[in-house]
C-alpha cells in the first residue's frame, strides 16, 4: 500500500501507525450506504475504486468525481481493482454478500481490511471466518440510513454521530480491527464492538421488529383504503420504514426470522391486549398501557 | 361585539361581511393546541382570554402576552369572560368536552361561533346539537401536532400548512362555519368538511390505529428491555408517537373504541401473517408483503 495519505486531514494524531491510512478503498455496491461511504472516503482523500450491478449508477458515482475507477468487472481474476485495495467494503444486500465475499477472496490483494455493512451479522462473520478470511475481516452494521435507497439518496455525512456495530470474526487481528474503527471514524460514526449473535438479537427488536411493523401497519392501511395524504404527522413516522427497499429487507427478515418471530409475536400479543381493553371499554387498563408505552419513551431521555 | 379587527392583515379581502373578525375569543385548556390557537390568534390581533386547569399554565400564557387576560373560575356565571367571546375554542381532551359544553352553555354571550379541536368529532357533535347549541358549534380538529404536550409544546404556526377537519352539527349556520374557516384560515390551516361519523371512522386507520400500535411497539420493546437509546432513526420514527399523553388517547380511543378494535385486529393480521411467512421461511410471501406495503408508501408521491 501507498505510504503517505492522500490528506493530511486523513491521519488523526495518536492514530497507531498500524492502522496506516488506507490509499485506496473498494466500494461494492453504490447504493445509499456504500454510496455514502464511497462520499466521506473521497471527501478524506482516499482512492475509491467502485462497482455496482447498475452501470448507470457506476457512471454517475465517477462522473461525480467520488469514485476514482471502476473495481472492473465483479467476477473472478478480472476483478483486478479489489487487488490494488487497502480495504475492501461490501455494501450489497445480506443475502447477497456471503456468495460476494466467496467470488472475492481469490482476487484480495494485501487488504487490510474486509468488511461488509449489513444489518445482520452472523451468517456474513461466519461466512468470512470459513473462507479464511476472518483475520482481516470484521462485521460492520451502520446503524443509520433512510427509507430511501440508491445511490441518488447516498450522502456525505450520512452516518455523522451514529453508531456502527462492529462485529469482528474469531480469528480478526488487530490491523484489520483497527482499521475498521478508522474507517467508521473517517464516516464520522461511533464504534460499538459486539458480537455477532448478540447483534442480531438485538436488531430483532430494535431495527426489524419497527421496520416490520411499519410495513404491517401500511399493509393494514392500504386493506383499508387509506391512502398515506390521509395520515398526519404522526402516521407518517409510524408508517415511514414501510418505503424501504423489499429486497434488502426480505433478505434481512429471513436471516433473521427466528428471533424477529418472536418480537412480532410479542407486538401481536400487546396489540391484542390493548383491542381486548378497548371492547371491554376498559379506561383503567387502556391508560396503564398507554402510560407503561410514554414512560418507555421517557426512558433516557 | 367591536367593530374593526385591531390588526388590518386581520380581515381577508372578499371574506363575507357576515364572519367579521372577532374582537375576543376564549380558549378554553391552554396545552399544546389550545395554546398554539392562542399565539396564532394574538399575532392576528385577536384579544384572547384564556384559562386551564393548571393555574401556572395560564400564568405563563399570559405573561408572555398571549393571553390578554383570564377567562375567570372555570364553572358558573362568574365565568364572566365567556359572555364577552366572539369566538369559543374548548382545547381540552375529547372525554372532558362535552360537560365542559354544559357548564359553558349558559355562560354564553353573543358568540358567533364555538368550536372543540378533538380528535373524535360524533360525541362533542351530538352533544353540542342536543344542548341547542348546534347553529353556532361546529366541530374542529386540526389535523397536526406533536408527541409533546403542554402550554411549553405549543407554538405559532403549528397548523400552517395542516388540514383542520370541520364536523357542523345539523343545525349548524353560515356565520358559525364562516368563522370557523375563518379561525383555521388564520392559524394557516387548510379547512375540510366532513361529516362527525365519517371523520371518526377515517380518524380510526388514518390516526388511532398509528397511534396505538406505536404505543403496543414501545411496550413490546419494553418488555424485551430494549431501551429507546438502542433504537435507529427508524425506530425512533415508528415509537414517536408513543410518547404522546395517556390521558388524552384514553379519552380518543375510548370515543373510537369500535372502529379502532376493528383497525387494530386487521394490524394483527398482518403482522400474523408476515410472522407466519417468516417461520416458514417463505421469500416470496415475505417479498410480496413489503413491497405492497413500498407501493402503498409511494401511492400519491
Amino acid at each position: 500500500m501507498a505510504g503517505a495519505p492522500a490528506n493530511p486531514d486523513f491521519a488523526p494524531s495518536g492514530a497507531p501507525a498500524r492502522a496506516a491510512a488506507p490509499h485506496t478503498a473498494a466500494v461494492i455496491g453504490l447504493g445509499l450506504i456504500g454510496g455514502s461511504i464511497a462520499r466521506d472516503l473521497a471527501a478524506a482523500g482516499v482512492r475509491v475504486l467502485g462497482c455496482d450491478r447498475d452501470d448507470s449508477t457506476l457512471e454517475a458515482a465517477i462522473a461525480s468525481g467520488v469514485v476514482a475507477d471502476s473495481l472492473g468487472p465483479p467476477v473472478g481474476p478480472a476483478w483486478g481493482g479489489v487487488a490494488e485495495a487497502d480495504w475492501v467494503i461490501l455494501a450489497v444486500p445480506v443475502d447477497a454478500a456471503p456468495a460476494l465475499l466467496l467470488s472475492l477472496a481469490p482476487a484480495l490483494g494485501g487488504a487490510q481490511l474486509v468488511t461488509d455493512v449489513g444489518s445482520t451479522k452472523s451468517a456474513i462473520t461466519a461466512a468470512a471466518e470459513g473462507l479464511g478470511l476472518g483475520p482481516r475481516f470484521v462485521g460492520s452494521h451502520p446503524f443509520a440510513g433512510d427509507h430511501r435507497s440508491g445511490w441518488a439518496a447516498s450522502a456525505a455525512g450520512l452516518f455523522r454521530g451514529a453508531r456502527a456495530y462492529l462485529t469482528p470474526c474469531p480469528s480478526t487481528g488487530d490491523v484489520a480491527l483497527h482499521a475498521a474503527r478508522r474507517l467508521w471514524g473517517l464516516c464520522g460514526a461511533t464504534v460499538e464492538l459486539i458480537d455477532a449473535a448478540a447483534h442480531d438479537r438485538l436488531m430483532a427488536w430494535a431495527s426489524h421488529l419497527p421496520q416490520v411493523a411499519s410495513s404491517a401497519l401500511a399493509l393494514a392501511l392500504a386493506d383499508a383504503g387509506i391512502p398515506p395524504a390521509a395520515l398526519g404527522r404522526g402516521g407518517h413516522d409510524a408508517t415511514r420504514l414501510a418505503a424501504g427497499s423489499p429486497e434488502v429487507w426480505t433478505g434481512i427478515a429471513l436471516e433473521n426470522a427466528a428471533e424477529l418471530a418472536v418480537a412480532l409475536e410479542a407486538l401481536e400479543g400487546r396489540l391484542g391486549e390493548l383491542r381486548e381493553a378497548l371492547k371491554r371499554r376498559d379506561a383503567a387498563a387502556i391508560h396503564a398501557l398507554l402510560a407503561a408505552a410514554t414512560a418507555w419513551s421517557g426512558e433516557g431521555g
